[in-house]
């Protein structure tokens, strides 16, 4: 942001720039043009839109449609296109209200008449709807490298803390210990399914529509599979007029960025709950905080806060597109223009939250003695005794819990907690218990050896089952 | 809906009842009871939470965690309170609060003491995650099943009428030609496409939560394989504290319902503008629509109009849950009991909108005289005057569509169609034009045989096509 | 809750009720029966249709538009069926559609062919639009008596503890000692805006459609200004068109309601928070928790885990029915059919929440020494220091700031807090300053004396005006 | 748009740029700011920012609390710097995250240190909740004038078109006839709301957070009432915790805006089906229209499409500030930060969409004839009998009801329209029928004569009316 920027917007708004703001148009044709225009947003799509067009090219002289020297000549023009726009030397036109008619109109500049012939049996429609294609697969492809950085993340510390007991937690009140690692691994399982929609999305989306023309199809004698081919489809849509009124895509990777965010967004209150001088789990890194002047041992938590924040900024543009597309009849309309942003700005609010969550987690400082000292209040190896009562004495579990319950009852009257209480105390209220019995937190723990539960062993082994299912070796940081 | 059910609510609302229909509950005792409970929704998960059961008590006995006789009264006695149930005997306790209580409460009136064995190694968190994703399990399959019978009810219309003739609409304004049937094969692909977004979510649901217990795991030897094998669960889920506070099945759910009701509601959207006195496209029939007792030829489109609105319903439902989950700090929270509430509304909701839909759809009436004579207004042949030059006489496409416009603005000047101007009119544009130039919108469909275009012959081959896609033998209605 | 209400389901559902509940209706019939009738729904309105019925009637009667004894006739026969319906006699049809054709069918049952005389100059579409509105406008009036109540709570905790130091949080980190009174004052603001939008909401709406007829007027000499009065309406709607497709009153309070859900969660989320075994800032009763018959000692704060969940659905519903109607075209559709369940369920889900977090505010203990201890914790009277040297010794504000933070990094490295520094200590860094300056979290509060400041008595006078401005005398509980 | 601006990003995301656009910031630092920094958005309030801080110095020159002269050079330099904004010669820095620190920065600056005395019993919290409210405000107030011009616009063609008869749908079925005055007027009503919501909104937030500080008020003596006095605030707001932690004003204001576009999108669907060949009910100017090279006859509606969909963005944004808001704790959050993005954006696009909508409604060209033919089909006077028979003959409604149904059964059958029956036809059904029965559909609309009607002269009064209460002259445009 420099002082140009706001000249520039000075210069739009000139003295009819209002106290809120407000650009004042007089007149009409600035309203239309306005509404209308969408190279402001649509050019993003310019390395898509050129891709698409010389596959589109390519085909159309292969197929004998256009003569080949003709094509040849706009194959290079294009590769020319892209350069200026790389390098920034391209002069971006909103009277050419998009970026297809911007490419095309300089491709008529340099290569004269001839560039008349790119658009032969194809129609913006199709065209659009491809470059979208494109763009949003390309943005799943760079999501998931996002992800899988996370995942990395999130393993390192759960190996790192895999026996670090700590309290489980259910209505923000320990329940029973589990380890910080297996904690972590929650959240790996999460980011996983996280994947596997947007892989999923990926496969279905992965359907050309080039060749759709306008809506009908076209009377050329097109080669759709190859074009198809060329540009990494699957193969070509098969009805023209839901090629080019198909937004599914779209929405669903709103729909997997949304779940997404909420997988976020329950990891950052955790990070703000946990950092906050009353509980003191965690300890963030200075640089995904910010301090204060005055208080110089101040960490506020403010990047795990904008995560959870950007939560609604994502479902409210799903919400947004669901809306945009609901009741529209077939084919094409303008409506539909309306596509683009809400996509284009998820991906990168979900692009900025995931590298700032992997920075986090990645820098995060475990306080494990914290841990253990909350792991071990509230009685929280309770549902042990149960457990024991059952498996030695073979009480049936509702028995066991009453049992238990006493116990718990003895131990808060005296004010000690479980693992404070003596043999023959335990022994007051069920006098089969024996020695076996652990109440600590960490045996606790050590205990629940179930597949997918928290003992330390098995999640040590998650861990690597996790690493073989989510990181291939040159995804790993 | 009798008497009883209001003289219930008056029974329950008593002398309290306000003018709004409010109920003041005057106690602490009574909010409690009525925010707190479940019962009232999540009865309907009775059949999936008696299958959870029994799996889980075979799983014990095959382990020996829990004696065989014990095992084999839990499994009768089960057995029985389904029977209860689905024969609308039992009684259900708002003060055992949902429906595992209220089961095990009456397992234990059943069979004694043993049935407090069955929650050995178990938690409600488990319990009720496994059930929820059971009863979405079978959901997904009911609506897959409504979605065929829809694609067939498409499939039936678009081969009667694969050469029908109609306008292609871009702004709701004719663009090009395309036929009927052609129309009803995008709706096909666009309902395949929300199959496959359920095929997708039913198999990453099934993983099988149950062996998480409250969140930890377990100590006793239990075998998850077992349990998930019984179930028809590909496997247990990883990590015992995602297993229960994931709800992105729910979600993902919702999501897919969410696209599907838009697509309804575009095909909702085209029923009431083609049923209206200016289009006549078409005509429901009278099961689907409401006449007036003053207006005897009237039929209003109540069905397509309520399944539009109901895309309303839909989304709120998604939007609400994604809300529920945002922030949630793990294992579990009690915000999660909301979680079933919008499954429950939507699937029904989407069910019957699905059912709707196909029976008009089956009961649908085409005029095709109508959608003849409006396809060709409009000029809507004008680009097969610009693809014949393009073909026929090497003209770029983009000059192409300027001699093109002065034909259109010619005939408009003579206040004919484009099929009525004479060749000499055409000539008179440009020279070169003979007659093989066909301007008639059944000529122009005919001529749009590329891939997934609208000719007729290729709407016949995509019909035949898209019943092997899409529909067994056994799926047909 | 009862067997019968399982046994009609299973009437209803019969041998088609799938594995996961979903009605397999056969025959279209059924399918158009359950999708178009809102009889299940709307019977809610019964008070509000019979009283709109009986107003129109008298109008009718006064201009002369019907005979005298038809009149009386009709308003007789109107109060029969009320008292049929309020003492559960009455019964209800699916097939008679809706609670205004039940009536007025019932209605002829009573007094005969003259029954055929109220619907005179009226349609259903005024007839519904005006009955909404008057259950609408009850359930504000009971929304805002929900408020108040909870203001009132919120009130008395508020006196009780004005001067209760606690720490004032950003970021979930303290930031400035505040006073628990002052802490729940600021909902108090909150609850009172809600109750301003509601009241906005009720004046906005209160424009009687009655008149409007189909959707054109009527051309008997009606008197609206006479109906609108005799249902406290401040006047007719000004157009018919508007007064039978408006549906803003509903949305404006959904609005609301979202808002006010929003209020509740924020104070839910204080509550969870505050209870968990770190913070223990306050208890709640035994009547808003849950607890476990394992962990006696445990209370679960599930009623405000609810409350903050449902702001989920609230949200949903207001999202929910701006999708209905939006890109309605005038005057009626089908769609807004869809306008009743969503607010339904809010203002019962509301008047819930209300109810709830009012009787847990009342019965919250609060734990003052944690409060105290929190409030001296993280240097939070370090912006006291900065104030103090601006103030005493004229230092810009910015200056001040740095000496701050040298004396925090001072007591940070001592290990202590800012009250236990010495005033040689203090001098250390900044010679100038005296033994005037007061650095306890009791004395920080106190000193915070600007209007709508947490110093006590201001806190004192606070209550005072918001007693005054938001309790009648008769509103108190 | 030009080729600096894409430079620009080119030199942000250098060689780091992908595929898809997103930009891989390599280190914890970059991520850091880009989530963190809000001066790109936030830049808007620059005007709101220093009105502020000057209100705010000239309340500590009054009270003593700086000295007269550091005040005065404050003053100054903050008009230099709007001075140096507005002109467009200010560099904003990123570095310093927001408008508040650009601003104090560059103040420091032009009159050194004594710039450090304006943040004196102020904060950041309590800065920027006055900024945005002032904005909020203004914008309000921008608004306002585009809905007066807005419903200027349509009281121009409802004037125009009073008498104009065309039918009332229902169910997008013609029910009645009614004329294009009374149609235009519908809006007329609706837009008036939106109006009234806002200016409620305007009401509600006109109090002033200055002086709440962080959140806990100060011990300076301010003058807080003098503050909001020169910001025109009403008051200054009553609670310092609420002051800084409320964004009602902003959700408010979004409702209001959601609403609004929910009507705009009402009448941009009523606008696409209008224009469509089918309907032709009214044409739209080539200004608001796009065509076709090679149709020129065509006019696509993609202003109305637009407007259409932006409801879509205006909602999500709704909704996405709802969940920002949702279950933050007191008193600020950063998450706060995302409550200016959402409103700005809808702002600007209401703004847009309201001057497109004015613009479109102003240009349209109705098709009186087409409206006429239309009015008169599909029987719709068919209510006119029956209201006859109730008024001539006292027969009771709904037996009338039936008469008139024989008669259009009549009129089918002989297939004729209403008005073209005989008497004798007539009088074959009902032998009391006499010759006044007027059936045409212009009869229809001008019997029509209740208040709120459609006669022609109710329409023209209700012009009258609504000039009155809607259009102060310096407000029409």
């Amino acid at each position: 942001m420099d002082v140009n920027d706001c000249d520039d917007e000075q210069a739009r708004t000139g003295a009819r720039s209002s106290m809120w703001g407000g650009r004042f148009a007089d007149g009409p044709a600035a309203v239309m043009e306005r509404i209308n225009a969408s190279i402001d947003f649509d050019k993003r799509l310019f390395r898509q839109d050129i891709a698409g067009s010389k596959a589109h090219c390519r085909m159309l002289m292969e197929t004998g449609i256009i003569p080949r020297d003709d094509g040849a000549a706009i194959l290079a023009g294009l590769d020319q296109v892209l350069q200026e726009i790389v390098e920034g030397r391209f002069a971006f036109s909103t009277a050419l209200e998009d970026i297809h008619m911007n490419v095309e109109s300089r491709l008529r500049e340099i290569i004269g008449p001839a560039a008349g012939r790119l658009h032969t049996a194809r129609s913006r429609n199709d065209q659009v709807a491809t470059d979208f294609k494109l763009w949003t697969r390309d943005a799943i492809d760079g999501l998931d490298a996002r992800l899988t950085a996370l995942q990395a993340a999130l393993l390192d510390q759960a190996e790192a803390h895999a026996d670090a007991v700590m309290p489980g937690f259910t209505h923000l009140q320990a329940a029973q210990p589990v380890t910080f690692g297996h904690h972590m691994l929650a959240y790996v399982e999460m980011f996983g399914r996280d994947r596997g929609r947007l892989r999923d999305a990926r496969a279905r989306l992965n359907e050309c529509p080039l060749g759709a023309a306008a809506l009908a199809g076209t009377g050329f004698p097109i080669d759709r599979a190859m074009t198809a081919d060329l540009l990494g489809f699957d193969r070509p849509a098969a009805n023209s007029l839901d090629a080019v009124s198909d937004r599914d895509f779209a929405v669903e990777v709103l729909a997997a960025a949304s779940l997404c965010a909420v997988h976020l967004s329950r990891l950052a209150e955790e990070l703000v709950i946990w950092t906050s001088a009353q509980f003191r789990f965690v300890a963030l890194s200075d640089r995904f905080t910010t301090g204060s002047s005055i208080m110089p041992q101040k960490r506020n938590p403010d990047a795990a806060e904008l995560i959870r924040a950007k939560t609604g900024r994502v479902i409210g543009h799903l919400n947004g597109l669901l809306i945009v597309m609901k009741g529209l009849p077939l084919a094409y309309s303008k409506d539909m223009q309306e596509d683009k942003e809400p996509v284009f700005e998820t991906v990168e609010t979900l692009d900025l939250c995931l590298s700032a969550m992997a920075g986090m987690v990645a820098d995060l400082t475990v306080n494990r003695d914290r841990l253990a000292a909350a792991a071990g209040a509230g009685f929280s190896t309770a549902t042990d005794i149960a457990d024991w009562l059952v498996r030695e004495l073979g009480v049936p579990f509702r028995d066991a819990h009453h049992v238990t319950g006493a116990i718990v009852k003895l131990a808060e009257d005296k004010g000690v907690g479980l693992e404070d209480l003596s043999l023959a105390d335990l022994q007051s209220v069920e006098p089969r218990i024996t020695g076996g019995l652990r109440l600590d937190s960490a045996g606790s723990a050590a205990a629940r050896t179930s597949l997918g539960g928290t003992a330390p062993d098995r999640v040590r082994e998650a861990c690597t089952a996790a690493r073989q299912r989510f990181l291939n070796p040159e995804d790993r940081t």
